[in-house]
């Protein structure tokens, strides 16, 4: 393995995952005069039409993984659930940034959570259902209404099942085909907010300010920055990621989801899960900050410094989701209204297609 | 050819150039969901680098134009030097805008400004010399100090020679090989500004605001924008362009250099020269801006609206000539500054290798 050495303009930065966000990490590597090389399993990935070099082939091709590790500098991922064996073959040839252990402590719900726990961050109570026994037990400790995860890869609402009050546990832990679950308990939170954090390689943080978020259909709709909370929340939302960060020993970009909970003794910030990538949340900082959340991980990999980012407008960012990228020609009249399309050839239903940014440099 | 139609998302735009223009104006049309394909004759150009399709070949080459303007959709061009028949050529297989006829008025400085002569707006005195007759005629109308410009292909202070007050109009003219030229009257200006015009392609206008920019070794080295210039300049630099940008019958993005001057009577605009493309003085719109001039370029000749400029902050841009790319370190140092590197292999003295954008929140 090489050692991580601070990459010079010209170098080449590999990236796992050819997806939006591997594509807006490419165009923002090419800003700064970097190379990009992307690694995907689909032929249809958006990522390789800003790049010169691309390799389309399964994630366990060791041999085309081993040409891939030889044709870069360093490589990063664009998506949590890099397989662990993909990560590491690759993090024996070149540095891995950031660090594969990260993957394996996120890419399980009950892990994740766990982690978070241990580190005295509040999050939803949840119990681990990999039984019947478990199942009942974690009903009875949890409550209804409560939600049932798959442990390992959800995404947009999939593997997941609602239990109503008066529900029946045994049913949506069939629906989910009786894996490996945890069970969550239902959190009656006033608002979701995301806190989007770059640690560089010397332990220097920045955080973008707080995003608050609407989801339809468990897909992100609407991202407004700033967040209608307060000072004290945004405090607390800003520490819990830092720490998280920290706890991780994170090089790059890393996403936390949080929701905010109003109860008889105040109001408190619960931590949902974590991203350790870019996050759909952060893509206004493409337009409304004077750097993106794609050039700091950029920066935070290739370790350079961070930028300090100023926000400079207060933003709205709408996800064009599966036939709403055909509202893109009506966009592009608004003033003030950033569009980004990515390239998808089909536009199917729920598929993130494109985002628009609002500017209102008036704030709010 | 085909008809001009408007471009839908996921279609291909043919880029002729591919220095950091063309990979901006590539990376402008990456986030609007259309696919570049650049063709340029040197194997170390930057453009290249950010798209999936692009020829390496003489602009001579027909068989690989043909087979260029076969796969996209629509031409344009990053420099102003296409040769006619390169052009005409790729014209008669694909609509190219903007039109190849404004090529014919800019590639020659004597065309140029009388066309802008034309159209009644102010230039600096001019005379074409092209045999020692004209050399005495010129001079004696119009006086020295002046400045000898070859017609034809010079740029960033190539193919110019300085004729002071009681210097040698003739050795001059010989250090230029006696090349076709025009005599322009040196112009005592107060400073030097650009207007940076978008047209579509029915017609509609929008131009950034103006900059003011300072060469230096006659290669532009900072932008500042605002100029510091009354309303009134402002309005006939922006009215100038914009009468350029209809006279032409212009789709894209036209950048027209100007000197205020200060005389005896009051201000007045003297128009320098025309850039049919998108410009170094316009760059500071990829950062300080709600839309760059890259994406306004890729708007008009797609077919689509204009976007509204609406500038955010006060911009300094500038830019990283030759080795000054290895201040790159320190500018990601600075709050506020946006550094942007064009992926050129060799630091050469004079080549611009990239630039930097400085944004002030509060405006001046």
């Amino acid at each position: 393995m090489s050692p991580a050495t601070v990459l010079q303009p010209g170098a080449t930065i590999g990236i796992l995952g050819g997806g939006q966000l591997g594509r807006m990490l490419a165009l923002a590597a090419a800003r700064l005069g970097l190379h990009c090389h992307v690694y995907a399993a689909d032929a249809d990935s958006p990522a390789f039409d800003v790049v010169q070099k691309w390799i389309c082939a399964p994630y366990d091709d060791r041999e085309r993984l081993a040409a891939f590790a030889d044709a870069v500098d360093l490589i990063t991922y664009e998506f949590e659930n890099v397989p662990a064996e993909t990560a590491n073959f690759l993090a024996a040839r070149r540095i891995v940034l950031p660090d594969p252990a990260v993957l394996a402590r996120t890419q399980d719900r009950l892990i994740e959570k766990t982690f978070i726990a241990d580190l005295a961050i509040a999050t939803a109570p949840f119990a681990a259902v990999g039984s019947l026994s478990e199942l009942a037990a974690a009903v009875d400790a949890i409550g209804l209404p409560a939600v049932l995860k798959t442990r390992r890869l959800g995404y947009d609402g999939k593997g997941q099942a609602m239990i109503a009050a008066g529900g029946d546990p045994l049913r949506a832990w069939e629906a989910l085909g009786r894996a490996p679950t945890i069970l969550e308990g239902f959190v009656p939170f006033e608002r979701e907010i995301s806190v989007i954090v770059a640690r560089s390689r010397d332990g220097q943080l920045q955080s973008f300010d707080v995003a608050e978020n609407e989801h339809r259909d468990h897909i992100l709709k609407v991202s407004r920055v700033p967040a209608a909370i307060t000072p004290d929340v945004a405090a607390q939302a800003d520490d819990i990621a830092a720490r998280i960060a920290k706890a991780f020993g994170f090089v790059g970009v890393l996403a936390v989801e949080m929701f905010v909970v109003h109860d008889g003794s105040g109001t408190s910030v619960l931590v949902n899960e974590i991203a350790p990538r870019v996050h759909n949340s952060g893509h206004w900082t493409l337009d409304g900050c004077t750097v993106s959340q794609f050039e700091q991980h950029i920066r935070a990999v290739a370790g350079w410094p961070l930028a300090v980012p100023v926000r400079w407008a207060d933003v709205e960012m709408i996800n064009l989701i599966g036939d709403e990228v055909n509202d893109y020609a009506r966009w592009l009249g608004v003033t003030g209204a950033a569009v980004h399309l990515y390239g998808k050839s089909e536009a199917r239903p729920g598929r993130k297609m494109g985002h628009v940014t609002r500017m209102f440099h008036r704030r709010r």
